[in-house]
């Protein structure tokens, strides 16, 4: 199904060589005219070149073009790294006659390799030339990597009888997998927002309550990029705070949505599995176990494996770093109980539960029956393609 | 080869019906008199019931006997388990004739289910019948379990001129499996330690250098437990701070030795590697470090794939919530440079680091030039044989 963009947005992409068998690996969005950006960027302390540059442009809260390698991270190789982040900007800035420091820049792939610039400056032309208001999936295919499918989503809602809508393109597969990087997500809306620290508050709460509720192997790229361009063209305002909530809610909606399909694409992945922790002394403490769960290899190998194994849920609780009782906790999958006050529930319960373990999306619920604080991560399973995948990745 | 024990030491390990087909499942370390006793225990707030009674009864500094059984972790089964844990070592302590708390218990195996105490009662005559000094290889195969060999040493020294021992025995594999679970690791010496508080801190900061510097997969047990007795029947004694160096030294060899072979066995590992993290502001940062590269499921499926991605280590050492510089950091693998401030090396240093990763054991070395701060991990690699033998384990 053909992913829509709001009004004044082109995308566009296409192959230029940096990956092998002539696979897409060059995407550009384009907003016809200077829309207002933020930006939120990996906390890992090695970044990439074009982090570095983005962070720095971001500053002035305008965007008008991103261009998005993939194929080659552009990151770990010193000075040169941020000369060519600057010089691809520089290219799309000349053909587009747009300021260079309104471009903004994204790479994902192998590190410590030189970008082969002299490739993307020969594409360029071409690029531009093929953007397009239909250009969202020639997009989405430039940017992945080991990603299987392409990653996009359109939501439409009004403001005071105006429609707007947000559409996001994004690409995952390892969480990170710092060799084909990364998460990388792209939200383009046509709604107005002249307040950049706003855009910037809503990008950011929304992202902590999806990119950062997922994970696939607990680690963080270099890479890590989410860009939202916001450019007034459909002519819907934020204006106060009841458009805000009109704005952050389908904001929301489409950044989950992309989260989602990040995890059920997560390297190897069979399973998606939302881990709810909740009876928690405070939410922190919740999200500390949710984690901690979600990221267990040992949980996420039985869930490959289908083993309804609440054990292993429960050991995994108790390292967590919070404040948990075993003899009041209980375990459910969907809402199947396997152990209640920190003991089996025996007679069929565990063949219930194989029962749901053999779905393809459950949820696992930890109810320390403690406190109020709650909290959810989604995880996938891990299973023999992920190692394969990544011990052979580079060969 | 025979693993010796010290002077008035004996061990014995039997099948009790535990596990199926007949393997030796139940194990019993006896000194001839009361020895000094410590024990270090999990961190895990959900713990089995022996390490709630050991923790118990460890505080009287004494300890005449050790019952192990693997097959099950007697853990999370509510008061029963405590029950049981104390009915076990009662039937130790009427056989041998010894006061019940100078007996100390550990369990292995699933969590969850209760413990066929009926088959340890049965079996304890034989168990008593068999204690002998030459028992270590049986004790050692009785604490097996997804275990593919039986972990033991022995080191002599000497202090004033006599002559001391000290043995140990351990289990790992998972480190945690909170199914088969965990680590247990028993120590016996026949040396003289009348000071309780040294033995309790010996034992400590030996583990703090060994098996708390070895990860398998990040998981932590509801069941670990390393216990140490020291029965003073070599007629050596450890009564000033020479005495206490020369012990503390041979002390650490035993667990160091034990902890290596606990790695190179861990499920699946095909690769027994140390993570040594130097140039760091701190040991507390190095640590960090390392246990950040150690756990990375990237880092430890790229050793298994032979795969020189030094781009998977330093993206892993940027994100372990430690002061670290990329533009200062050098990566090495045994003594081949393949990062130089956090660059690749080119060349043909990637060829001669691939000739590193196909050996068995090896360093990769992680040099922030930043400080004076040092630590290390071993770790192995994450093998299709780790997500086999986890996925499937309870089937």
């Amino acid at each position: 199904m053909e992913t829509t963009i709001g009004a004044g947005f082109e995308m566009a992409g296409i192959a230029s060589g940096i990956k092998k068998n002539n696979a897409p690996d060059l995407g550009l969005i384009y907003s016809q005219v200077p829309a207002q950006a933020a930006g939120v960027f990996t906390q890992n302390l090695v970044q990439a070149a074009p982090v570095i540059l983005d962070k720095q442009r971001i500053k002035n809260g305008l965007c008008q073009a991103i261009i998005v390698n993939s194929g080659n991270a552009n990151c770990c190789i010193g000075d040169q790294g941020v000369k060519d982040a600057e010089a691809m900007t520089a290219y799309i800035a000349d053909r587009l006659n747009i300021p260079a420091n309104t471009v903004l820049a994204a790479s994902t792939g192998v590190i410590g390799a030189p970008l082969p610039i002299q490739k993307i400056e020969d594409a360029v032309p071409a690029l531009v030339d093929t953007l397009n208001p239909k250009g969202v999936s020639a997009f989405a295919h430039a940017i992945m990597t080991t990603d299987t499918t392409p990653k996009a989503v359109s939501r439409q809602s009004e403001i005071e009888g105006k429609p707007f809508s947000v559409t996001g393109v994004a690409k995952g597969v390892g969480m990170i997998n710092p060799d084909m990087a990364t998460m990388l997500g792209f939200i383009v809306t046509d709604v107005g927002i002249s307040d950049t620290a706003f855009l910037h508050t809503a990008l950011k709460s929304g992202v902590e309550r999806s990119f950062n509720r997922i994970t696939i192997d607990g680690d963080t790229s270099t890479n890590d990029t989410v860009l939202i361009m916001a450019n007034g063209m459909s002519g819907a305002v934020v204006s106060n705070s009841a458009h805000r909530i009109i704005f952050q809610k389908i904001l929301d909606d489409v950044l989950i949505t992309l989260a989602r399909m990040l995890v059920k694409d997560g390297e190897g992945a069979t399973k998606l599995v939302e881990i709810t922790v909740k009876g928690a002394v405070s939410d922190d403490d919740a999200l500390k176990i949710a984690s901690t769960v979600a990221n267990s290899s040992l949980v996420k190998t039985a869930l490959f494996g289908e083993d309804a194994n609440w054990g292993r849920i429960l050991a995994a609780t108790g390292r967590a770093q919070a404040y948990m009782r075993p003899e009041t906790t209980d375990i459910y999958f969907d809402n199947v109980p396997v152990c209640k006050n920190g003991m089996g529930c025996g007679g069929t319960t565990e063949t219930d539960a194989t029962r749901i373990l053999k779905k393809s999306e459950f949820t696992i619920v930890v109810d320390l029956n403690q406190g109020t604080g709650s909290a959810s991560m989604l995880t996938c399973d891990f299973s023999l393609d992920y190692v394969k995948i990544n011990a052979d990745y580079r060969s």
